[in-house]
């Protein structure tokens, strides 16, 4: 007798990182450098309390947060997160305000308007269900190369195929973006390309930040290619680390770029800059595309967790999310500095890495001829040595036109301990210098 | 220019609920007997400010509640929870026991293994995962005639067919079950046949609970036909308001049934007997079903918010759980004997309805040449006369094989208070008086 599986179950597979869970559970001296947990000491236990004390101090507030609310989310804090993004966007950066433009721009408002801003249980399930709305199994989406590997999970599940992007220290080489395109249109593939899914800051796995320039002439490109394809080609934008910068004031959002709020999808999280284990996500979204991905909620689950979104619309209001903010910024900025010291005394100089301004993790390149996948002798001598990495080459795509890099390690600073981050690097390091010539 | 939408996105539609929420909006007198929320004033407010101060009291418990927890859900509540089921099935309903067993049967502890359970955002996301796991474009589900409605939703937007089997007040018709097997047989179309959907306590929208014999009975009927399916044929059991039982011990589930544990997929929730605005549900799973769910999971979201699953793991053990099961049966015993006795004063005896023993519905039926749905002359007085109802059409699946029977309404006692449900139940027997001759 066969299976009962659908397409979509069979092909949905276990995620690369599950292995690395394991092997992780099996020793119990082994440091991570592979987690993309958050840090444990910086989670906000008092305030948490404090707030969920506040909610539940009254029937009168309590009720409500016990109660089912509705498919789009509480009307409160959509309005507040929407709210805040305009504020992200353009109520405290003023010197990234286009150098053209003397006084303060009028800010179109219907792009941060609340009605069209949706709360999902995570950023995740936005990614997940706007692939749903838009993509049919055999369609395209364009992807930085490397990317974030569970978006890539997704696709593959789904059936679409993917075409990495390749990534610069800036964002995506535009050259290469526009090579890809035209080399899609000549093939008659572009009909099939939905989206460019892009994460724009502190980027999941390379750290790397896309100028608000580079979100621009994205979109211009998309643009210009629409015609041909015969439909719009949205921009994903995924900014889950956003709000971890260490310093400055950031880049703007896609949604600030003049005159594309109808192409650019917005995704972000109050859980990375908050709690991860209080998870709510929200995103912008254009008609159709709101429209259909509120429907498609109303499948998954009619509404995330009322007594979350409560949670969080008062953590908003009270300035906790704010203070939050400040605190996990200096801590990530010292763990992140602890780690770059740990590089720079350890690794060998030929191996070169990139250094983020944001985000939880450091991207090291060892020599192409030195490969770090789960069989390779890097990563087998630094497991035995007890310390973990993400191999490269899992965050990069099924991509036919090119030969899948796997030189590369995703390190980072966001769970371990300082002393864990300086004994794991050591470990590393030794590792490297006795296998990288 | 085409839209972009996927073939999902585009089938996705407006659920038909909605529709009955925004006229409920417009009118402020109005009384609805359609929504499906629960109680306010039982809503566990100080129970649940007690717990969340206990998990937040310290950063030991604290922490691990805030930080990402696994895809499949926290250990702890996966074996609690797993016990809980044990409990509902063999430990506190002794005469339930099957008859020719003198002693205590054993329990094959493999059906209740806490690694065969999976935590999920409400029981609504193990629906949509079953589906998405099982069923391809095309594929058949077998649904009770009629059912939970959202459950259809799920099945037009994935292109999934399903075929109505009429329900009886103790379940399924078991002969019509066979003819409808028999004649997908006979037709080709079984192999496309992946599972059947039972709600199978307190049934949304009917009330009608299955008994344990017709349980074993349907899942001897598919098993029958597996062979010329050429796989199995899953019987998902969506136990949603099992706990909301007004008296006694209750019925077992599936699982229960004799070496059927391979075939059961059991899906069930925490929210509903204790707070839908803390939405956690679980389920039960075979395998290669689980596997295929647990990484489906894993590009949803890779895992339900830790603190509500935390919350809930400290809920049961705190004995909080029960506690509000035990006040929640008592309170909608009596809104249902509210409601009873408004039926019984008001409505004409033509109407015939199914008196509940558990969850939040009445189910009514009209002569058959008497519309119930939006533009039928009852529902338009009923709105008239500021009360609301579901019209019972929208419970049932586009079935090709029968006309959509269009002359019920489901009538909830659920949100409403006493007095509304009196008074709602008034406003709409005037207006059956009125138009039912």
């Amino acid at each position: 007798m066969h299976s009962a599986l659908s397409e979509l179950g069979r092909r949905t597979t276990e995620p690369p990182i599950s292995w690395l869970m394991h092997a992780a559970l099996a020793r119990s001296r082994l440091i991570s450098l592979a987690a993309g947990f958050t840090d444990n000491p910086s989670l906000p236990v008092a305030a948490t309390r404090r707030l969920c004390n506040q909610i539940l101090r009254s029937p009168k507030t309590g009720q409500p947060a016990l109660q089912y609310g509705s498919t789009a989310g509480d009307p409160e804090l959509r309005r507040l997160t929407a709210e805040h993004l305009r504020k992200l966007d353009w109520g405290k950066i003023p010197r990234l305000r286009p150098q053209n433009q003397g006084r303060r721009p009028a800010v179109p408002p219907k792009i941060y308007d609340w009605q069209r801003l949706l709360i999902t249980s995570g950023s995740q399930q936005l990614l997940y269900m706007t692939a749903e709305a838009l993509c049919d199994e055999g369609d395209i989406v364009l992807v930085e190369d490397p990317t974030y590997f569970v978006y890539l999970g997704i696709l593959q599940s789904r059936g679409i195929r993917a075409r990495g992007i390749r990534l610069q220290r800036d964002g995506l080489d535009l050259v290469h973006l526009e090579a890809v395109l035209a080399s899609l249109k000549h093939s008659g593939d572009l009909r099939r390309v939905k989206l460019l899914y892009l994460v724009s800051y502190f980027q999941n796995p390379t750290g790397a930040t896309a100028s608000f320039e580079k979100k621009c002439r994205i979109l211009k490109s998309l643009k210009r290619f629409e015609p041909a394809a015969g439909h719009p080609i949205y921009l994903l934008e995924d900014a889950a680390y956003r709000e971890l910068r260490f310093h400055g004031g950031g880049v703007r959002s896609a949604l600030a770029v003049s005159g594309a709020a109808e192409r650019v999808i917005y995704a972000g999280t109050f859980s990375k800059p908050f709690a991860t284990g209080a998870r709510v996500g929200y995103g912008i979204l254009p008609e159709p595309v709101f429209t259909a991905v509120k429907h498609i909620k109303g499948n998954h689950d009619f509404g995330t967790a009322n007594l979350l979104q409560q949670f969080y619309a008062r953590a908003l209001v009270a300035g906790a999310c704010a203070q939050q903010v400040a605190r996990l910024q200096k801590r990530y900025a010292h763990k992140a500095r602890v780690m770059k010291q740990a590089i720079e005394k350890h690794f060998p100089p030929v191996v070169e890495w990139w250094e983020p301004a944001g985000g939880l993790y450091f991207w090291a390149r060892l020599p192409k001829n030195v490969p770090t996948g789960v069989n390779s002798k890097v990563f087998q001598a630094s497991l035995k040595n007890d310390v973990l990495y993400v191999p490269g080459e899992i965050c990069y795509a099924d991509d036919p036109a090119r030969k899948k890099p796997n030189h590369e390690m995703r390190l980072s600073f966001g769970s371990a301990s300082e002393e864990d981050i300086r004994e794991g690097i050591k470990r590393l390091g030794a590792v490297l210098h006795q296998l990288v010539k």
